[in-house]
């Protein structure tokens, strides 16, 4: 068994709901059975959108400490911040890495065309992950990208009711409308406001991944 | 703003409630208003019950790592593995004491004889802080203590269903027949399974104690 790092608080809900995947996912009869997790909650990360820099520095930090701590595997629950994948991986860890094991599940389904509800910064890893498996990637219009970021905040916040449950079926349902055959959730907020049975088409969602993906490492 | 040290894993399940916990009881409305948490989720702790020392020696080693990581204050949402306090004080942060803390709030409503919900060890370090509040402690009967032990375990194999939470109450309503003017939810797995409306007296939950401490402690 190996002891997993976790980068987290972005945001600090995504992360706890996270955690309790991972559980989930991990077959167990007792407390033993479950994975040693270190995880570094860290709310304060410099935003990852206006100071890239400070917050790759910040990133880079927290990994070298997780690995010193005992850390044997690297994973984050915060797709956006993958853009800082390079300075996680410095601390010389092997890193899962979310966006492209999402990418990578979506496709399974036999979906050519995916819808993506992420931050602008996760749509443009989306975007490559995507082209790299030969899937055609739906985003978002601007007007709905900017909704997107409204209910994501909302969810910081602690804003997860029946109106922002709404609002994020409605995007993935633009999604679909758009030509979208599957979807991605690729924000860690969206599972604490959407579920599968909320979209038409099948739902990949980057925290079950995640999760699914460290189990399998980890046991 | 300090960084909380927990010292979790016992169980797994109670720990990321825990964590949840402190979310909901901090005021925030975006992630950096959040307290950063590093949590050593720790399932492999040797049984508190039949490995004491072995237990103390990683607790002990789990806070000097978390204080070396970079916490400012200890906590562990663990009742029973509060035996083992003076082995992560030494690693020379402050630790809050969940046991005694929990002990405080149950007396604050006026109740002169509290039932407690806890393992046998919680059960000694409850009688002890009880004691030194001036509260008189009901206890479990041998049979009902052996119920409830089963429960606890139950949690910990992920069984939270209606049948463990009537078993749980059931345990409760024992407590208050026996005299008791107020209930301690003196387990971390307790909250898992019977909530305030339960019971027809006051409900101490010491995880809900713990964590309204350490937000008071690090904001």
């Amino acid at each position: 068994m190996k002891i997993l790092g976790v980068l987290g608080g972005m945001g600090p809900a995504a992360t706890v709901a996270f955690l309790a995947r991972v559980q989930a996912l991990t077959p167990a009869t007792g407390d033993e059975d479950h994975i040693r997790v270190l995880a570094d909650i860290n709310p304060q990360v410099p935003n990852r959108h206006t100071q890239p820099e400070a917050a790759g520095r910040t990133l880079g930090e927290m990994a070298a400490r997780l690995k010193a701590a005992g850390a044997e595997v690297l994973a984050m629950p915060c797709n956006t911040a993958h853009a800082h994948a390079g300075a996680i991986r410095a601390a010389g860890l092997p890193f899962i890495d979310m966006v492209v094991e999402t990418a990578r599940a979506a496709k399974v389904g036999g979906a050519r065309r995916v819808g993506v509800l992420a931050t602008p910064g996760g749509e443009a890893l989306y975007a490559g992950a995507l082209a790299a498996e030969g899937v055609e990637m739906v985003r978002l219009s601007e007007a709905d990208q900017a909704r997107f970021m409204m209910v994501v905040f909302g969810v910081k916040a602690g804003d997860v009711g029946p109106e922002q449950r709404a609002a994020m079926r409605d995007l993935a349902e633009a999604l679909v409308a758009a030509g979208a055959q599957g979807i991605i959730g690729g924000c860690t907020e969206v599972p604490l406001l959407l579920d599968a049975d909320d979209v038409a088409v099948p739902l990949t969602d980057s925290a079950e991944v995640l999760a699914r993906v460290c189990v399998a490492a980890c046991l």
